[in-house]
């Protein structure tokens, strides 16, 4: 049978919690289908740091880069948020994107048909929207040099004395292969790329622009590519989502446009996430799967979390991890079916009532429609 | 009588029609209030371009600091997107906001009940929405050094061999004084400051978060103030806008985020922007005033621009710069008896019918209800 390495890093909040749902899915994989998984459950985040002093040990991060794939439940919670910069626990997150060097980042906001009225936009204006955000994940922002705090005494104008320093920053190797990944989805779907950044105001935006274009021009001429300013397309997203197809950004913008795009679905509880890098000697790509929701430390232990984004994360897993598209289909396909039949998470409770059940419920009932 | 001078700077595209329809309403408030107003007319952006091969002529700037307000329409078009970086059309608007120090820059989101339901967002979800974003307009990456595009040759992994780099940089004085103009204007409202950045990720953003606390503590204890992730914030202002009353954050981030704001409103052809920065020995602050709309070259000169958010950019500007609230008040209810008249830019033509009018019928009919 099919054997597939996978790395469980709960995390934080409701992250234990979702993932034990998780778990019961892989577990009826492996009795009802032809697949083995060879499963480790390690730390990540808060709960890293609460017992190694890092939110990501060395040992960790040895064993995510061994793994055909890594799932995560999620990091943060407010008992971390004195902590210092350089170990508070998004750092543990950050340093596997990175170290995995996991540049693409694949966010479906999909509206679900059954919670069309959660959203807070109009039935008509997001019923069936199926867009697929590809957020740059290595790069920009996020990790350029220089950055830091410094102290600015010698400014007589600057009150406070600081300045604090992030660099933006992008090569076009780094631009190109996202593009292509962006390009290569859209032919499995719409075949329709939009790509955003400021190129009227960032040099790092026109060298966005340009890369991207030579990918199409070069690579990919039969896809439907344009280009966007990133604040038109905070207003697209709002005005009219169905006009996208897939969008391809960078890390900041990507952060913003996806979590935008992710809200007007309605339905946060809902929506997975696939950070993919390099395919290796196996034909697998370096991989971590993870839900968009945060760690939602406020309903944290209380049976409330909505499994399903954690759950749809790892049918996303079946499907660029593993080759399984039929299974991932299937585990889709229960979910619907649990949502049809009413079955709700208090997230998903709302106007047209429903049964409401337990997280660990929600885990059961899909696992009994697979 | 008091007098004020004004420069105007019609720009490009709908900009010239907009601004006539401002000068209507100028020569209105001249010809029956106690005020005169010295005018000034130039060009900027693309239409300087073509004379001055500068997108601002550095004899218009020169006007542009000595005039008590700039009122500015749009910049930018498809004519001039092949030109240099240097000399686009918003590098003239660029070249204002920082010559002028206009470092805050407010953009209300108002929800029109007459237009609610031209919202892509439910009515109940925005129906008395009344935001007011603070966003700092004269640094961070927009203006940061170092910046531009390097070729990248001795790197062998850089497919494509060149590097875009921008820097974001604020110094603490840069984020304690608009933060100052979030809270005193926060005072004048709702008095509660939420402040957005991404300190979870950037040292940039833990720099805000710390100098818009020390503000707070030290001089608005009084403003109840929050701090949001940049990312929650693009998501909270989808899900449920109204939990907002002042909103401050960084260039960058208030670019996006406004413009995702104003488009909850579903009237983006409604919308002005003020622009100020110190106060001058006469009182008056530096002051730029401009629609958030911009200069929509597909529809210019057919006579279908909605003039209103100009207008209401001029009735800012009344109130911000001349200290004359009563006639900004007369004008913009001016602007809401034509509007609960039925009367209608094509812009707004929607579900309800309305009366369908021509840019010039509408700045004749508010000049009528004033
Ligand atoms: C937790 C945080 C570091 C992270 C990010 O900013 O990338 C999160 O917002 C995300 O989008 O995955
Ligand atoms: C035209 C452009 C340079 C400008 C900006 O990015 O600031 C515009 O989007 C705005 O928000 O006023």
């Amino acid at each position: 049978s099919d054997r597939y390495s996978l790395l469980i890093l709960p995390g934080d909040g409701i992250g234990p919690e979702v993932m034990a749902e998780v778990v019961k899915v892989i577990d009826w994989f492996q009795a009802n289908r032809d697949m083995t998984f060879d499963v480790t459950h390690d730390l990540v985040g808060g709960a890293a740091y609460d017992v190694h002093g890092v939110p990501l040990a060395d040992a960790t991060m040895a064993k995510a880069q061994a793994v055909d794939a890594v799932l995560l439940g999620a990091v943060g919670g407010p008992k971390y948020d004195v902590l210092d910069f350089s170990v508070k626990p998004e750092r543990g997150l950050l340093r596997l994107r990175k170290e995995m060097d996991l540049f693409a980042n694949l966010r479906p906001a999909q509206c679900f048909d059954a919670l069309a009225d959660f959203s807070s936009l109009k039935r008509e204006v997001v019923a069936g929207l199926d867009i697929l955000i590809v957020r740059e994940l290595t790069s920009g922002v996020y990790f350029g040099e220089p950055r830091g705090i410094h102290s600015d005494d010698n400014n007589p104008d600057n009150e406070g004395g600081r300045v604090g320093i992030n660099t933006q920053r992008y090569t076009s190797g780094e631009i190109r292969r996202v593009a292509r990944s962006a390009f290569e989805l859209a032919r499995a779907r719409g075949n329709k790329v939009c790509s955003m950044e400021k190129a009227n105001v960032m040099e790092s935006g026109i060298l966005w622009r340009e890369e991207v274009q030579w990918v199409h021009d070069n690579e990919y001429p039969d896809v439907a590519l344009s280009h966007m300013y990133a604040d038109n397309g905070a207003m697209q997203l709002v005005r009219a989502p169905r006009q996208f197809d897939v969008i391809v950004t960078d890390n900041l913008f990507g952060d913003l446009l996806s979590d935008a795009a992710a809200m007007l679905t309605g339905s946060l509880g809902m929506l997975p996430s696939a950070s993919l890098g390099a395919v290796m000697a196996n034909g697998r790509p370096k991989a971590l799967y993870e839900p968009v929701h945060g760690s939602a430390p406020d309903i944290a232990g209380q049976g409330k979390a909505n499994p399903i984004a954690c759950i749809l994360s790892f049918a996303m897993a079946l499907r660029y991890s593993f080759g399984e598209g039929a299974a991932a289909d299937a585990l889709e396909a229960a979910v619907e079916r649990v949502l049809a039949d009413g079955l709700r998470t208090a997230d998903l409770m709302g106007p047209d009532g429903g049964t409401p059940i337990s997280t660990a419920q929600m885990g059961d009932a899909i696992v009994a429609a697979l």
